[in-house]
């Protein structure tokens, strides 16, 4: 029996939902692949478990959703940092999934070479060292000979990267053109659905927990314009970087020009496109009835390729326990090669 | 660098677009693979050639397309059945692209396991004896430590196997429910669009080449029944055979039927479902709108999981070079294992 000992650094929804999955799914790893998953260390902002001995997902959880951070686990060991705990903990596989920052792309970014220089995998969640670190993170991946897996941070559960790399191998890809944010989807759904204002469908949604408190990454395009350049980069080998992309949000949408869009048979869907050609996140017309009228947080990409025509993904784009089955993917690819 | 011999047994419209997908790739495969691939033997039902050097894959292509054989191939060497090839060429791996025989399974059985029993790997795609005899097929395969690939065999150029192996392998798989052939969305949509009957517009499909001239497998269900079993046996384990499918298919469908439904907001489409409860394939009623709602010979799947939600696929579900895309993803699959 192998074993991999995993750090999940970045207790939020995402590292949670990671926790409960493993917990689910540790003994169908075991029987399938033959290998142990044993979290050794959690941190979150400000605390931290550390236990060789292998930590309890559930109680995790439950520790973290009563107090709001991990100071009542059992095992509590002061408020180790997410670097502090990759210095001194003995594991194999770094869940790296703090918040996404598209100033720096920090801490992911310290906190994942860091991994990489110790001779550790890692799979993330986190979108902004991705975006403005693309090409370092992969050198830094492949120089060190550590596997680097982020089926997560585009389209959560949707399927994209593993999915173009594994079950359209054959083909080239010349375009991705999807849907790549699921709350300005919702948010524009409710609008032509309701006919509703761009400020009060936005509040709705911040009500029910769609929207953030801080919308801006979202309804400015920022967060879909992050996943077009993880797109670009891993799939079309396109070396761009968030600069890169021309970005316009969903802001100035206004119920009338939704209303005039249905009129003629067409809905208004904040699209990214990610070509040799184009790198762009914008509002678009699309036609009613097609791959793009889809309602709610739904996540869809058409991937165009030379030999197999268009292919089309649709799934949950967001979601704590999708976006971890996401990176429980990549950590089975990750055991499976070993 | 590595080499690849290959046998393509079977030459229409499959078999042919393998030969031009491998043209167009094989170059591209031997820089990402280290991998030279040859094809070494190729037979139709009246006509084979073989070459240990290697045959030039375009002027087989065209041999065929000028003479509907390969009988004025430089190389021809009579008439050797796939049987006999197998019997006397040194390959790797066999491309199995004989016609669909729901009878017996012939002669895609025989062939696929004396390959078995040789040690080749095999990638088919044919649905007939996979559909009547899946776990043969499978424990032969494992009996002799090769590969056994059949992505073509569902939905074509629509990832589906693959898809659910590869990107989703963190979730267990509660059902699969789509539109599994293209013929009979093309003739649902256009009696829906065009309020045509069901003789008519199948006449019309076979004119445009879409429905063959005996049309039973499509329009009985037939096909889409045995990639309902090839997704009941491959993907949730369920040891099921041709006779367990629950089959209807759509030529008792009228357009006053379509017209109802239309006037309610739902479409008609021809359904396979594969759960641990249900394996059938029947006209559904679908609402206009949903992720069912599409058009033309396309086909779509949706995959229930437990910890991504559902996900959807959409592909063309037939196609020469469509088809032969999934072949050669498969093969690529296998090259990469050695």
């Amino acid at each position: 029996m192998k074993e991999c000992k995993i750090c999940i650094i970045g207790f939020g929804a995402v590292g949670q939902g990671v926790a409960q999955a493993i917990s689910l799914k540790k003994d169908i790893i075991k029987d399938k692949y033959n290998t142990n998953l044993k979290v050794v260390a959690v941190a979150d902002s400000s605390s931290s478990v550390v236990s060789q001995k292998g930590l309890d997902e559930e109680l995790l959880v439950e520790t973290k959703e009563l107090n709001g951070n991990l100071k009542d686990y059992p095992e509590h060991s002061g408020k180790l940092t997410g670097m502090e705990i990759l210095e001194t903990v003995d594991y194999d596989c770094l869940i790296e999934a703090t918040p996404t920052n598209i100033k720096n792309g920090e801490p992911a970014r310290s906190l994942t070479l860091k991994a990489f220089d110790d001779g550790k995998d890692v799979v993330t969640s986190n979108k902004g060292h991705l975006a403005l670190n693309f090409k370092e993170l992969m050198d830094a991946a492949d120089k060190n000979n550590v596997d680097f897996k982020f089926e997560a941070t585009v389209g959560g559960a949707m399927p994209i990267i593993n999915f173009v790399e594994e079950t359209l191998s054959s083909c080239e890809i010349e375009s991705i053109i999807g849907i790549l944010n699921g709350t300005t989807n919702y948010i524009l759904s409710r609008m032509t659905s309701e006919g509703s204002s761009y400020i009060n469908t936005l509040n709705e949604s911040q009500e029910l927990g769609i929207a953030e408190t801080d919308p801006t990454q979202d309804v400015e395009g920022i967060d879909a314009a992050c996943k077009t350049v993880i797109l670009a980069n891993a799939i079309l080998g396109i070396d761009a970087t968030y600069s890169d992309v021309e970005v316009e949000g969903i802001s100035k949408i206004t119920s009338e020009a939704i209303n005039l869009a249905k009129k003629e048979g067409y809905l208004i869907k904040l699209i990214g496109e990610v070509s040799q050609d184009a790198l762009k996140v914008s509002p678009r017309l699309v036609k009613q009835g097609s791959a793009y009228d889809l309602n709610g947080t739904l996540n869809m990409a058409t991937v165009k390729t030379d030999l197999a025509g268009d292919v089309t993904v649709v799934g949950k784009g967001a979601g704590s326990l999708e976006t971890a089955s996401a990176m429980i993917t990549d950590l089975i690819n990750i055991i499976k090669n070993k």
